[in-house]
């Protein structure tokens, strides 16, 4: 079976916001073997929307809709999806005293833009949406399936997961979609693909291999899609069963997974303590640690060190060695993992300092340097990275690069 | 003029990443004054590219297309486009000879597959690709142009800026769009659309207004499309000036502009130097802030303490104050902001506290319960939040939260 999503909503065209919505939506439909066959974002325009849905509903059996549901003009969604099936908006009774419960409790007044949040097409199915006062709604016709949720994504999330997944799975005979994912480190993409070529030739031909290369890492997906039973999954177990014997020293491991997430399980395996020094990615390694549930753990301490003098008095770097070697050296990124490591008593620790730009490069140490150290009771190891000219991409690499270099050194310390 | 964009790759489709590369197109072609007409995400499948992109052709006069151009099997965009466009692959000498150093550089072996990317559609105009080994590729039939750029955003982002945009701008005569958007806060979305209605009707119509509501902040766009001159801009101005007398308590500035971009310049602009203590946030306040070019005038240190010793031993939170009111107190919020101001030397100190869950909440502080405190040489002030229910949109939330009353707090000690 397959599926289109379409997000509506001007601030997507214009670059305002990420459409993350979407990402979230592919991500349920194929955890259900629902086959994603595009994404389209389109503006609040009538016209475009009734085409945009007429075209994905051609093409694929449900659309699934977010956006444009807010209670004010520039929102257009429902008034359309009413039109396009020939509907009357009608109050919903159930809604109309949730929006006003919850508006309440917020101190807001009911007033008339809040009171149309409880109209709905006449007809459609309503998806409750307890935390928000814009209702799901879905649509049938013709055996083909138009589900509308609001873009607030935590709202949609909700409605995704609790709603519509269920109806879709009653809906519809649904059959599985599997994707496994390997991790190598170790070989650029294209070594990586001249050592494994034999390998790739033979694969089944339901086995669709896709190259994912990251800083740092090159992932070798295996997608089987519309696929029944167990079978499927155990041949894509035993094609990379072909592909260690093939590359032993490449592979790091499989993943849904990040390396965080890695590095994550295995400090908690373990029961190891992690701390956290930055400069350069000024609290980017912390943050992707501790956005995951469960790393209070292990997660004791992070300092963003940003100032020479938040090195030296925070983290105990020795003032001579910044004035000798500068702050962006080998020198500095041990103290400052050592130092972290030592006044938060972790086991573990992980320090970053660098040049993110666009300014304070020179000959020597261009913008992207950044020296990274890990601290562990092994001792202390330190790398120097080029991690490009983009400040957003220096901060975001040089995270991964020590989080990849943490997870070697737990690895061989092992 | 308008364009479509087009990413290709089953990443996309299956939510394996989020797609940022069609944020950064849509915003170098609005600033130019191109009008996005929509977005299609596709996966690497032969039939889907070329259905897709005639019709995106037919819609608009430039389609820009990112995604499917390494150099393994698994990429089809290329072959694909070369295909449409009636043309062979030819070896480019140029191009040959600079992803042959490159990899040298990198002491990656020169083998078949990266020999492969020095070919191009004969035919087209090849876009130079100094930070990567695909290049760009500038195809035009019947007047209208198709671009096709590497998938790695930042190649795609240097051959946008400095290829793509300046023969988009010789080639078509552009108009030009104003967006412009007045940040309120302290309104809800419909009181705010209430208070507002008469002035929202009484909108010339070429201007469209939009809602964009986020947490602590609803932000009014207005938007002028294909328009040419100054005119338009000084109109959306006056405009904003009307709004500033019918609710002048709850505007709180302008922006392109996130509020830790009007915190960055207040600091910098003043002179006043900040420092942030991080639990349940760990690490977001702080990438926030080092996220932007220049944060080192201001940013001296940031501590991210998880742990109840950590709150202890780096910031100085009396343990007594933790055992007798919680990690997640307005005492230990306050102990937290003034403690790191202390460490750091700084003028001004944020700190939040809260259960990110999904573990962790009771009935007194279910998930999502934050204290966050402000430290200034003026006083500390504490304030208890609800963030929701999601782990991640807490983090989000609190951190949201967190900027903005750090921003009330130096508007109010200005």
């Amino acid at each position: 079976m397959r599926a289109s999503i379409v997000t509506i909503g001007d601030e997507i065209l214009i670059g305002q916001i990420v459409d993350t919505n979407s990402v979230s939506i592919a991500r349920h439909l194929n955890a259900a073997g629902i086959v994603v066959h595009e994404k389209i974002s389109i503006g609040d325009d009538r016209e475009q929307i009734v085409d945009t849905l007429r075209r994905a509903l051609a093409a694929s059996q449900a659309v699934i809709v977010t956006g444009g549901l807010g209670p004010t003009k520039d929102d257009i969604t429902k008034k359309t999806l009413a039109e396009m099936f020939g509907s009357r908006l009608v109050e919903d009774s159930a809604v109309a005293a949730h929006v006003r419960r919850m508006l309440e409790s917020r101190g807001i007044a009911f007033n008339e833009l809040n009171r149309s949040q409880a109209l709905v097409p006449e007809g459609c199915t309503v998806l409750f949406n307890a935390h928000g006062t814009a209702p799901g709604m879905w649509f049938e016709q013709e055996g083909r399936v138009v589900v509308s949720l609001p873009g607030v994504p935590f709202e949609m999330e909700h409605l995704m997961q609790d709603e519509v997944m269920p109806r879709l799975k009653a809906r519809f005979a649904l059959k599985g979609i599997v994707h496994r994912t390997l991790i190598t480190s170790g070989l650029a993409e294209s070594m990586l693909a001249e050592r494994i070529e034999a390998w790739e030739t033979a694969l089944p031909p339901y086995l669709k291999l896709a190259y994912l290369p990251n800083p740092g890492a090159v992932r070798l997906r295996l997608s089987a899609y519309e696929v029944e039973g167990e079978s499927v999954a155990q041949e894509i177990e035993r094609q990379f069963e072909k592909l260690r014997a093939i590359i032993p020293e490449y592979i790091v491991g499989f993943e849904t997974a990040t390396v965080q997430e890695l590095v994550h399980n295995t400090l908690i395996e373990r029961g190891l303590s992690l701390a956290t020094a930055e400069s350069c990615t000024g609290g980017v390694i912390a943050s992707r640690f501790t956005a995951m549930p469960g790393a209070s753990a292990y997660f004791r301490c992070g300092v963003v060190s940003y100032s020479n003098e938040a090195k030296a008095d925070v983290l105990g770097v020795d003032p001579a060695t910044i004035a000798q070697y500068g702050a962006v050296s080998e020198q500095v990124a041990r103290q400052m993992a050592e130092g972290v490591r030592r006044i938060a008593g972790a086991d573990c620790a992980v320090a970053t300092t660098g040049i993110a730009g666009p300014t304070g490069g020179s000959d020597e140490k261009p913008v992207g340097t950044v020296w990274i150290a890990v601290a562990t009771p092994a001792g202390t190891i330190a790398e120097r990275k080029v991690c490009g000219t983009d400040r957003g991409q220096i901060i975001d690499r040089a995270a991964s690069y020590a989080i990849s270099m943490l997870r070697e050194t737990l690895l061989q310390n092992s």
